[in-house]
């Protein structure tokens, strides 16, 4: 479906008490198509009011697509015992994040109207830590004991009736334990002859986690099998829960965008950028950018200490800007992918040698590039009257030609060997490497990268 | 299953031609870690050897996990007749991928020796372009007629067995146009009742998606509407292939992976870190680098004609590093949380007001607390020796405080102002915003930074 803008016809709905059509666009458009519609033109009054022509389920399903801070103001809107009911019905994994952002007085109102069987696996999931697998995973899932017949799991499930996506693999459980004892997805169910028993149909080499496992070992789990969902289980291997497969594209769209608001020198926000409130987004930028302006103030120290050269020659710090920065944008260049590189297992500590002499030689021949671009610069376009006091005559211009152009080459290839090798120096430590950012990297690599240019200028100049 | 080594094991089996054993692991272990084994540990031959123990099916399903210089590695150590046979088994869209990789006249030699109608599904696929949906899908699918009952459909599905995942959707076509009528899940298949026709229980509401579009489109879908596989259809509506679950995955970390290396000044590379050729890599980054040297030329320039001011006052070009750096910072911050909400659709074009007066307030707030961190450093920890010649006696050291800390203040907020309009307007323009990159903008803040210091060390100090 290419879109369709549903906005005005639902208004003229509303507006007319159409309650036929309200229920046909609550039920034949697709949950994210409703849910988008709502959130983006609709005020939260509004959105119950069509909310209300469809079924409490199908109501779930809607409100489970509606952004975050859209579902909190909702659950303002509508009384206590309605949205009870609608927890009862959402994944089991969407509610828990729900209640996570309501204010606590809020959720726990709601939790005393809610099922006790949901109460007891709210409680149970809430326990997990953010960004662990066991607040990711959700409770719903097919199992079935491992003595029954292929036509009888069929019969079973069609009881059951489980929801969405979770019956596409179904768990064979040890019924006294609860302990996985093998896996069968419902193709091989269906495929399989109607008298063949499931012990024998499943597939007992499982791929399987752990509840307190880092969330982003999940998504490469699921990724990097091809899963659809992923058993979660406890350290008894007792089955606790499945993460299913939209929750990894999520999850691996979450940790790109720290990473990269890492290497950008911001801390992550967790958040919608325009709807991230001000002040929690000033610290974590001015905590950054007051770090890393702290450092930079050596750039200073290193200027003064070569004070007396900048006097006798003050054409020298004219090119200090575009001398530094080489070594700042080569040092980001490396250090980005580097840092990409090991947050997708390309790249992984052992081959530090690899990858160290791989930028060696990188920022060698980046450096002989942009010093023949520097040489001709210093050397055809340095204006006449900026010139009049360079070192001793008459080799002057070629002298200020030749420093310029090799502390070029040296940055480059200096901030090519810091980018590459510090973001592997920080996680040989246990710190994320993207930290080492561009920001860090740049910082570095402009303080020693004044020293490295006024060291050559002695040589030829001073 | 918490990967075993298997290596060393395997390399056993197969010293001692312990023919059951290997074909144990390579059907019990999963596909994906008997492909990392072999890549990891096993030379082409032996990968080949261990292979043989199990039929061809299996083999593909191995061999489509291998990574893909491995793959061509493969091809180059067996004959092109066995080869010929496992490409048949192998799924729609990774033989396609793998053909592509090979010099032209292997691949033309071994589709020669392919069956008929794959040869044909291969040269469809063949013909779109990388980065397209239709480069991306697999026309391996399951589809039905829409005048069926659900125990008939479910007795066909049986007898065409069809592959994984793709099995999970059932696309319900017209027989003599193949246009797409309607969907159906495994699910709901076989929890409808038996007699009921696929007419009655298929959805008609679907979300498609055309094969020109780009691949980032099919995985924003699948990820949007939490589907397993998403259906492409031709201009006339007409089924011609489906993109699946993992396949989004694998689109959303390359487009990660493109943005961040953009963000960083570096062409996208499309492959791993250690295998790209040097010469390919060199050029993506030489070609930036040496741009962004160029633009930051004028930096010389800007300095160059506050020549006089230098001189008057050498202590004045000892700050320049400190305060052009805050604006490449802040810029950049700037620069990549805009472009990141930009990509996960969070900003659009249209909430430009919104986010420069963020900006601006951002900019201002952040300005505030490194200006007077400035400030402090200025006034008390600038080296007595430096000072001589500072302006007019006796208000030389609080106006050079003065100008510090207001510069970076200005500089810090001018940072903000770029890092955030330029991406918008790159993308207003329809150029990639994440080309708005941190060395772009921290070089067009540089320039301008230069200017804005000297303006104000004018006004107090010169």
């Amino acid at each position: 479906m290419p879109h369709p803008l549903f906005g005005p016809e639902v208004q003229q709905m509303l507006h007319e008490n159409d309650d036929e059509g309200l229920k046909a666009f609550c039920e034949s458009v697709h949950p994210a198509t409703v849910a988008e519609t709502l959130a983006e033109q609709f005020s939260v009054e509004e959105s119950w009011k069509v909310l209300q022509h469809t079924g409490i389920r199908e109501q779930a399903a809607i409100f489970e697509y509606l952004p975050h801070d859209t579902q909190v103001a909702m659950v303002g809107g509508t009384g206590r015992e309605r949205m009870a009911k609608l927890i009862e019905q959402m994944s089991h994994d969407d509610r828990v994040d729900l209640l996570r952002r309501l204010a606590p007085q809020v959720a726990e109102g709601l939790l005393r109207l809610v099922d006790e069987a949901d109460r007891r696996d709210i409680a149970t999931l809430v326990g997990f830590k953010e960004n662990t697998v066991g607040a990711l995973m959700t409770t719903d899932y097919a199992w079935l004991p491992a003595n029954l017949t292929a036509a009888e799991a069929v019969e079973r499930l069609r009881q059951q009736a489980p929801d969405r996506e979770t019956i596409y693999y179904i768990y064979i459980l040890d019924e006294a334990t609860r302990r996985l004892l093998g896996i069968l997805s419902l193709r091989d169910l269906i495929l399989a002859p109607r008298t063949a028993v499931l012990r024998d149909l499943m597939e007992t080499d499982v791929v399987s986690i752990s509840a307190h496992d880092d969330q982003e070992k999940a998504a490469q789990q699921l990724a990097k099998y091809d899963l659809i969902a992923l058993p979660v289980v406890d350290a008894d291997g007792r089955l606790v829960g499945i993460v299913t497969h939209d929750d990894a594209i999520d999850v691996v769209q979450e940790e790109a965008t720290e990473d990269m608001q890492r290497q950008a020198g911001v801390s992550p926000l967790n958040e919608n950028y325009l709807e991230a409130g001000f002040l929690k987004v000033w610290r974590k930028r001015a905590v950054w950018l007051a770090a890393v302006f702290i450092a930079e103030m050596f750039t200073f120290n290193a200027m003064a200490y070569f004070d007396d050269s900048i006097k006798a020659v003050t054409v020298l710090a004219l090119f200090v800007p575009l001398c530094i920065s080489v070594g700042g944008n080569s040092g980001s260049q490396a250090a980005t992918l580097i840092t990409r590189a090991m947050a997708l297992g390309q790249v992984r500590p052992r081959d530090w040698f690899r990858v160290v002499r791989h930028e060696l030689l990188m920022g060698l021949a980046l450096g002989l590039a942009l010093g023949a671009i520097a040489l001709v610069r210093a050397r055809f376009m340095t204006p006449g009257h900026v010139l009049e006091n360079v070192g001793r005559p008459p080799a002057d211009i070629w002298m200020l030609t030749l420093t310029v152009s090799q502390a070029v080459m040296a940055i480059c290839l200096w901030g090519s060997l810091v980018g590459s090798i510090l973001p592997m120096i920080f996680k040989r430590v246990g710190v994320d490497p993207a930290v080492a950012s561009s920001p860090f990297v740049a910082t570095f690599v402009d303080v020693t990268g004044i020293v490295i240019y006024f060291s050559i200028a002695k040589i030829y100049l001073l």
